[in-house]
């Protein structure tokens, strides 16, 4: 698979579908894309299979329109326009995470806001709008399944870091595929939290200057870190 | 057991059990059948044992009023007349699995409606009817133990995939032992969630369109996909 | 340890110890005891220990006043005057389980009755009393220290199965050992339902008869289905 | 590291590490320290790692203004000043815990007092005061990282055990290792147990007496008993 991307990429994409399966923010379903490091009008993602049992050889390169232009032919998953419209979008973005996280999905389905009450969760952003399909594209199957579909949730998405989809899941994005990994696990982390809080009371978010200056301080090393530490957690592959 | 019921079948109700055990949808009690692929009024199902521990000799054969026509003489399951119900008045039914799924109960004692409130919980329909014993039989010990209100179960459920039991768990069913896993799974994500989102709000559950859409997406290979994942998370058996 | 009792009132002490503790019944506190088979003025318990790492040689035998008789001379659980009360009051109690287990504490400092809302908590019985330490005791550290104390909370439990005690946990009993795990499991397990339930709205509990009728019927081999498996989720004992 | 502190000392500080993140109280942030023994304007801490990852080669000694005075001289904690604060004012703290227990965030984010429900944790005490690091420091990245914020932070302490802090997590004290992991574990389960019965409705907590009663009481031999428990739950490192 060297030929798809380098080493270091594919082997963060690897990764990163174990962990987000490890810590609970990706199930059967749900994907991560990461652009080509040299060619940004390409991402590598896999066919469709389940993110923990993703290895090298299930990635596929795929140009900005979602077409397979590299990898193997196996069937792609439905919903790599999502992926395809970011990156087109967004020359910012060098990773995204599509997944159903079960904390999450709540946010979506209901008008509570899901906004950060502690700074690791800072990274998921001030402001998190929700996407309903349903506004533009009437009683769908709910997923992304064209250019038009997923243009219009990148724009509900806007420049911020994550969007959630009615009746469905979320999209999170990161500057690489470590930024990405850490901003979905915050979100459940945080989508958890704050059901809790609000069943206690009235809840204190983060202020729109503390969450930006909390994600600041968290771009750093805090990463790497826990990135260490969410690699340890991973089960052995089987012997 | 080849004599049984083919190979592929045998396995997969096997496995099955496995499955619903280490996804949290059965414990020691619960019980999944299948319809014998070419002997349609003939169904195999598991002597009395809690299902993680079923293995191939543990099945019987039974027929359409639950007698036992082939396998070892062990005690059978105190409410086989479910499933014999089901197989014998919907002829589209493949596999039955009764479970006492813990975030399935609460909806069976509230008068709360379990909806879908995401794409992947579509397959569990747009309706899910509570069936109580009490009304037709009294008071009980609760376990459906004969023919006439296996029937009355069965009428409840009428065409629908899922029917909560009151006071007891609930009834799902599959065209085939993987549909009514998956069907089996997300009920119980969709009620943990539902739950979540009622706490937060006013919630939007799938329109009816949306559910008939996604269910029939599901149907498609997405199946395959989380029954790969499924089996892979299961944990070894014994060296 | 074979002079202590019979070797299987002693394997299923210890394996009882042992499945609470994998069910989350059970932490570093609490405690389980038989009464020796053949000596009824005699119960079998561990000196103090977290109970998951009690073997046979760390049982003792004691008095119906909690005095040891037999076994090591180590120092026994502080609350052993639960224990003996319990066996000198009710004859017909083989087994009794002391836990903090987590679902059930938040019944025991609100008002809010604790009831079984599925047949498979029928076990606990209709109706489960609080008791106050404090009422009669004043303020203590909450640990029930002697005859006066035990006897007071013996006569709340009355002849019931169950009896909570308000802000540290609740007292299990059992006709034999394998009876108080499974009320032991079953009462946790139903009171995450039960405060589930009650966030919905309404709750209907199981009838007084239908509690019965169940209990009933689940005192026969449902009890060995659930011990064999509980038994097969233990984890290896180190090689 | 048999040079930087006393080998008991190292051992407790790395299996506390271990420990909390086993039991869920520390995940890839927070961080453990101990007074040195001898030289009680010393400290032990580690660089900066996720708690789980950490092993002896990793600690550094500090003195009371946060300085590293031996060990490697990798980066340190972003906010050691909580650590060397707490050590300077309170001459009867021997080790520190900083977490971000997820049951304890939705206390420090709403006006939600968080008081201990039962026995267990009497050792948190009758009061958790709540800091918020904006009432005098305005905007910032919620770190604690330096003396002025620090001893403001150990100020609001006072006395006490545990002190939460806004939109951040907590810092539990302890007169040792073994005494700080105790506080910091009930501290996570009582809040889990206290969220969980304001659901229900009213809630009686500990009197104060009580608190103190059960407090004195737990500091025994109680200790060594949770100790001994949690060590043997630890995963077996590496092979």
């Amino acid at each position: 698979m060297s030929e798809l991307a380098p080493r270091q990429l594919v082997d963060d994409l690897i990764v990163s579908n174990r962990i987000l399966s490890n810590e609970g923010v990706l199930d059967a379903f749900g994907h991560v894309s990461a652009r080509h490091t040299t060619t940004p009008d390409r991402f590598l993602i896999s066919h469709t299979r389940a993110p923990e049992l993703v290895e090298a050889d299930d990635l596929q390169l795929l140009d900005l329109r979602g077409t397979r232009v590299a990898g193997g032919e196996r069937r792609s998953y439905e919903e790599v326009a999502i992926h395809a419209a970011v990156y087109r979008q967004r020359a910012d973005v060098g990773a995204v995470v599509h997944s159903h996280a079960a904390s999450v999905i709540p946010f979506g389905v209901t008008g509570v806001p899901l906004r950060p009450i502690y700074h690791m969760a800072s990274v998921i952003g001030d402001e998190i709008p929700v996407w309903d399909i349903a506004k533009r594209f009437g009683d769908t199957d709910l997923l992304v399944r064209d250019a038009a579909q997923a243009d219009d949730l990148t724009a509900a998405l806007g420049a911020r870091t994550v969007v959630l989809m009615r009746g469905h899941g979320c999209v999170v994005t990161g500057s690489d595929v470590r930024a990405a990994v850490f901003a979905s696990i915050y979100l459940e982390r945080n989508a958890t939290l704050l059901a809790a809080a609000l069943r206690l009371g009235d809840v204190r978010s983060l202020s729109a200057a503390e969450t930006q200056r909390a994600a600041a301080m968290l771009r750093g090393h805090a990463g790497e870190r826990a990135w260490e530490y969410w690699v340890r957690r991973l089960p052995r592959r089987g012997a």
